[in-house]
């Protein structure tokens, strides 16, 4: 079962008349390709109500500025801003990865190709820029900067993730470095332009930055995990789908550098050739990595840094129920189950 | 022989210091990949000095200060936000292409693969919005919005061209449109952003950016005629490049509607299996274009163009070693052979 929460249907609301807006700017096909992505229309343009993700960052950049001033409504620009990143993203990494499915749906590539798939994420990370500068705000301009950065990192990070896929062994501090460009980095940003397109202090917006990059390597050792662990049916992957892809993932790389006897023979199982491994060797890979300690620390390291992200907080006064979505917000990241 | 503009020359030493500054922060990799892109290194990282392209659309960005205000150096964001983009659209559009040679060096996707370019691209095209960003000042809004737009017109272009590929018949208007879309439009918002960041009124800004409009119409018509009797040593290209790969351009489009049995003759022929063409059927095929009236319609047409990029400029007072250049711009367009 997935846990839902009130606070991301609520954000999602507020989002979706500028985020529709700025999407039907686009030329007729790639409007069409991006309304897919957004679970809006099926393949042929026909309405539907698919799910467009959880739509954690643009509620995230509401919330800070909820925090600061009590209203979110002004934040909508920064919020659609790195929605549209978010999604960039992820129809260029789908691609990358050759990944055929997300949210139990084909991908963009997979359906129209690679060209229209490049297009697609290009025009998506260009609006994102172009709902910024249309605000006129004085404040789109730190805004912006803030997303650029995190593009750039967001960049770093899925670098390295294709370079880290034709090395053997890949270290636990590379692996942690990569998961705070390719995820971290954009919910730090996520977690502080609301807050400074309202005209926050820098110390709101750092302890509230400082929260968001907690959370978002919290988000990336749970995903480890269900990439896993998790239940098929619910995630849209296969059983271990890590294993089977040989991915160098956080608990994986912690297991084989501090996992002893364990850790060293699930080392040499990730250098053994990949072809077609049966269901039992992929459960006794997943079974080394639970036995060299690798579930464990992940599960604790995302506690750990859900603690850190709420601790970030306590430098920023704000009204109770805020505070209270925040620790609602980190706790649904880690009990998530897809 | 390539003519030279000493003004391009010129406006590419303002340009450099802030251009390399921009690239020098990406992750290592990026780094390097658009150093080679740009002709500042070879593959290895080895500093070189190849042709990093005519810079042309720098060029008109520091032109529109200049008429203006006199002063380009204020303009360099602008400049280096446009030359941005263009590359960001050089590297995508190669990719999507599958073209494996720009100014006679590998493409970035042939030397490094997908995964690189995609990510090289989308590297370029978020630095070219921070370096606006980064200026803080209030005229980088209007001038990331003239982007915005010329970015979604290019997609809107290309998603159009790779339509085309796997059509029998393109019409000449589509083909303009799409023309319009790759290439004119940035050159368009080339020419006015500018002026529009010293803070120009918009009759001048509206002037100039209907010359840069009608010199982008040339430019791809010049594009075309290279693309059929280019030179190889000069362009890169195979002889009759755009015949072998069956491209709809603008003389074609032309020649097929207006050229009457010529025109007709050359549509079978397009229509016709396209393996292992020889040398003498493209060269029959070329002559079709040319008995149709295609190569002199192109030519004049390009004429014509530039005349009305000229026109455009009276509506400009400007210092007339100013107005001279734009003149010699111009004329480069239509006179160039690579």
């Amino acid at each position: 079962m997935t846990i839902t929460l009130p606070a991301l249907d609520q954000s999602r609301d507020l989002v979706q008349p500028l985020l529709r807006s700025a999407v039907a700017r686009l030329d007729p096909t790639s409007r069409k390709v991006a309304a897919y992505h957004f679970g809006w229309c099926d393949e042929n343009g026909r309405q539907t109500n698919a799910s467009g993700g959880k739509a954690i960052r643009s509620a995230l950049a509401l919330l800070g500025a909820a925090a600061v001033c009590g209203d979110r409504q002004t934040a909508v620009p920064a919020a659609v801003a790195v929605e549209l990143v978010h999604n960039f993203s992820l129809i260029h990494d789908d691609l990358m990865d050759r990944d055929t499915e997300r949210r139990h749906r084909a991908t963009v590539w997979a359906l129209w190709g690679d060209g229209l798939a490049v297009l697609a994420g290009d025009a998506l990370l260009s609006l994102a820029y172009e709902v910024l500068f249309e605000t006129g705000s004085p404040r789109a301009g730190r805004v912006g900067q803030l997303l650029a950065e995190a593009v750039r990192e967001l960049i770093r990070g899925q670098v390295a993730d294709l370079e880290f896929e034709s090395r053997a062994r890949v270290g636990a501090a590379e692996c942690e470095s990569m998961a705070i460009g390719k995820t971290a980095a954009l919910l730090r940003a996520s977690s502080c332009i609301g807050a400074v397109f309202v005209g926050a202090a820098p110390r709101t917006t750092d302890a509230l930055a400082e929260y968001g990059h907690q959370v978002g390597i919290a988000f990336q050792l749970v995903d480890d995990l269900l990439g896993l662990w998790g239940e098929p049916a619910v995630t849209g992957k296969p059983v271990f789908s890590d294993l089977v892809q040989h991915k160098k993932t956080l608990p994986i790389t912690w297991a084989i550098e501090n996992g002893g006897a364990p850790g060293r023979e699930l080392a040499a199982w990730l250098t053994r050739d990949q072809q077609a491994v049966s269901q039992d060797e992929l459960a006794y890979a997943a079974g080394l990595v639970e036995q060299a300690g690798g579930r464990d620390w992940a599960a604790r390291e995302a506690d750990r840094r859900i603690e850190l992200a709420l601790a970030a907080l306590d430098k920023v006064p704000m009204a109770p129920d805020c505070r209270d979505e925040y620790v609602r917000l980190a706790r649904f990241i880690v009990e998530r189950t897809a």
